[in-house]
């Protein structure tokens, strides 16, 4: 079995901000020379996600849309009370789900027609990492 | 390490469905002859999902209406100018999730007792393909 | 590869109840004698979660209030028909999610610094079971 790791460093503009980073992560696969196995990719960190879905400008405004109708910004969470103000942002993580796992066969992302890989920040505005872990052979 | 590549494809009379596919994805495990280690379950397409929980007909029914009050349909949204009416669909992805990983024991299935793996389709109608991969010993 | 399978019980005092098991997993990690991988966290039963988060009291409140108003309880859903109380705890686990994969990099897990492991239970006072997995080399 063989395994590669790599990590991409975020720090965005805005606050929320998708990011499509399937080039990138193709690049990792293409360095790991692994042709059968799983992809695994994942935010380090506990206010950002990592998603899977179209690369269409109005799609990812609805997404961002509806994760802040579905996972409100509250300045009454009791998680603020240690001087965050990213409560929801913690929430739009859980609902948006932290990580992907992407199958590899023939040395591919063994992906549907629109299928794209999304780093989602919610928190942005500062240094932040997110973890490529690919194993197989 | 062993791996193993398998398609299937759906196209539901409704737009919305939910399917058990566990007899298949054991079927895969079967072909497979991995004894140790992880089965990716994915939708290929943006618009479906997969999950795991109970075969209960009324809690599929709840879980669908769920889905419709979390993720509603709006004729608004701004994946819609690209004459699509689907958005919705790709927020009900995003909310329930478009893979699993089920562990593989001893050639089984590690499963609790009620535990099934349904493909969740939310524009259906067309013909779409999810993916199953297994990899380990 | 190598594999290494576990198990951990639970019977909370609470319905809902979330519990830091970072620990415990990685006591399964040194046991393993796994240094690249994959390590699985899942819950064996539908009515509870498995999600990695910040360990931070107030928060972990948060997202149970969180959680009971986009899953909320109501004794009308269809499931109930059998018998059952717990449909708002099946749909608390779809929007949480019961699965985690965290990637394991020079037999450690290879996490940010506030990523915590917790089991998501939504229907507890019964025994309810976890599965860790852990592949790699």
């Amino acid at each position: 079995m063989k395994s590669y790791t790599d990590y991409m460093w975020f720090n965005t503009k805005n606050k929320v901000e998708f990011i499509n980073i399937t080039g990138e992560v193709e690049t990792c696969l293409k360095k790991s020379l692994i042709k059968e196995g799983f992809a695994l990719v994942s935010a380090m960190h506990i206010t950002a996600g990592v998603f899977v879905n179209d690369a269409e400008s109005g799609l990812l405004e609805d997404i961002k849309e509806w994760a802040e109708k579905v996972a409100p910004f509250n300045i009454n969470y009791r998680h603020h009370r240690t001087g965050e103000t990213n409560g929801d942002a913690h929430l739009k993580n859980l609902l948006i789900g932290h990580e992907v796992i992407v199958p590899v066969t023939k040395g591919e992302f063994d992906f549907g027609p629109w299928q794209q890989i999304y780093y989602a920040e919610f928190d942005g505005q500062r240094r932040k990492r997110l973890i490529v872990k690919i194993i197989g052979e």
